[in-house]
């Protein structure tokens, strides 16, 4: 079912920047990937001078969604924003996937709303994929659901496992459950009980992880609620920024830390480079029947592009199928 | 009620590396305080031979719990344990405070069955304090109730708030729940049920948190449920244990990088000091009636010292006291 053409719909207004960043990821991703197409959407004196440029189609969405709007009526209310037009166009297959750096709210309603829930599929969950010391690890959910049931665990660890061997090509990835202690016995009711339903009914489960696990490179999956999935993301994001800020900080204290900071500014450029989740360039919403990729607010150009060029890989691998049959128990 | 002098209980049986590291930091805590007593708890032949020595006592306890053991069931099961042993000599007033670096449970279980719950506490919650970019904040619960209920965070607030009173000197402490987004009508339903109960019944409550505040410094309290709590702690020991690896890596990666490392090394040494949890040294279980405080299993002597220090501080504070005032709502 793969292919090797794919055509990505890009929210040219997603974005704290857009849309000169969006635009010029747009840029850099067609010129990484020449079997790559885009279409465009947004106002059109943003959009139409791009129709029929290289691999660019044009499409004219008059509204625009907000950061700060409320997700769920915003895409309601404007049937023709970049979000909602952008999400038709993967209902429609008239794209395969859809990217953009916009409210994140608004894309996942737009994504369970107008693409619409696979068949089976209880309640969709974002993932992100975290740089670890060793290898990547996908975490999900990440904030699609603040409250879940052990049930929806248990498909969260099926959906977490097909992106990791979509997206990390992982054959056979171990999935963990984050808890508060290694023993089944351990954490809320509600772990407690996943934990049944994922010792009895995932493949690759290898059980309980506690949160050093999260960066430690241990394991491909981690799943949990989306509560604790996206407070684990921000204090990441905090600590990381934290972090390599008071190192520089170190680094350039005296005249002669910074001539010495200089020298290691390269090994440590490359460190921050491995572990900047902008590499890994966005978070889709699993579980809705197309690929929808929610990159950061803050992405630049660079997160842009990684975000397009994830989700064209998503769509090569035919990601929304995988899920699909993972979740009805069909073999892969 | 404060007093210069304080009485700590020590289990010389607690941590990995016990008990010739607890001895070490029994020793540098008393030659950093002249006012301190310390009651050496364990096995005879550990602390017989310190009986009258200095400012210790020493007290035979003829069981160990090991950190392996189930908490409660090891509890009820050793009551000559020294944490039990422990626990009963704040119980019955013979010191203010009680110090290990032993099974956190089992810890737990001790300081509520045998020290006990302060009058009006519903549920005991473990703290800790979070050394952050700016200043450091108090996070809690971080283990001991892997489920709550939104009166309990009202309470957690209070704690912490006291908490922070007492050990960090900010007089009027702001509180703030961590959730996955800043309006109160975000995240999961019992953290919008706790936003209402500490909007209305907590001074210094300044609304919701997101995960990035726990390391940035900007509120002193941070509420939430003791499963959210301890990922969120074992997310930043596990990220903070590997950025710090791996910037030493990069530091030593060549024999250039390795000459300008050594430069930086001091700066960088300071920075790793400033940010090591140790220097505050364990997690007391606040709303007991004595001051419990717990040390991480691979605590170092320096670790056993600050956390020795850190339950004086608490005794001499009258932390209980403080905490039980402002549970049942009196002005402190």
């Amino acid at each position: 079912m793969s292919d090797v053409s794919a055509t990505i719909v890009v929210d040219v207004m997603g974005g704290d920047d857009a849309p000169d960043v969006v635009l010029e990821g747009v840029a850099s991703a067609l010129m990484a990937d020449p079997d790559l197409r885009v279409m465009l959407v947004g106002p059109a004196e943003v959009v139409n001078s791009f129709d029929g440029v290289d691999r660019c189609v044009a499409v004219v969405a008059t509204e625009v969604i907000s950061m700060a709007e409320h997700p769920a009526g915003a895409v309601r209310a404007k049937k023709d924003s970049s979000i909602v037009v952008g999400a038709r166009l993967v209902h429609e297959h008239q794209a395969g996937g859809f990217f953009s750096a916009g409210n994140t709210g608004a894309c996942m309603a737009a994504a369970t709303l107008v693409v619409g829930r696979l068949k089976g599929v209880q309640r969709p969950a974002l993932a992100s994929i975290i740089p670890g010391g060793g290898r990547p690890t996908v975490l999900l959910d990440v904030g699609a659901n603040a409250d879940v049931k052990p049930e929806m665990l248990l498909q969260f660890g099926h959906m977490g496992a097909a992106y990791a061997r979509v997206m990390l090509g992982v054959e056979s990835p171990t999935v963990g459950l984050l808890n508060i202690g290694e023993e089944p016995t351990k954490g809320s009711q509600l772990a407690q009980d996943a934990y049944r339903l994922l010792e009895g009914g995932l493949q690759g489960f290898i059980g309980n992880v506690e949160g050093r696990a999260v960066s430690s490179g241990v394991v491909d999956v981690i799943v949990t609620d989306g509560f604790t999935g996206n407070v684990t993301l921000k204090v990441l994001e905090g600590l990381s920024k934290m972090l390599l800020g008071e190192v520089k900080e170190a680094l350039t204290s005296s005249m002669i830390n910074k001539l010495a900071g200089a020298v290691v500014q390269p090994s440590l450029g490359a460190l921050k480079e491995r572990l900047d989740p902008e590499v890994y360039g966005g978070a889709p919403l699993l579980g809705v029947d197309g690929v929808c990729m929610i990159g950061h607010g803050s992405s630049g150009a660079r997160g842009v592009a990684s975000g397009i060029a994830a989700t064209a890989r998503a769509v090569r691998g035919d990601l929304p199928s995988i899920i699909s049959a993972a979740v009805s128990g069909k073999v892969v």
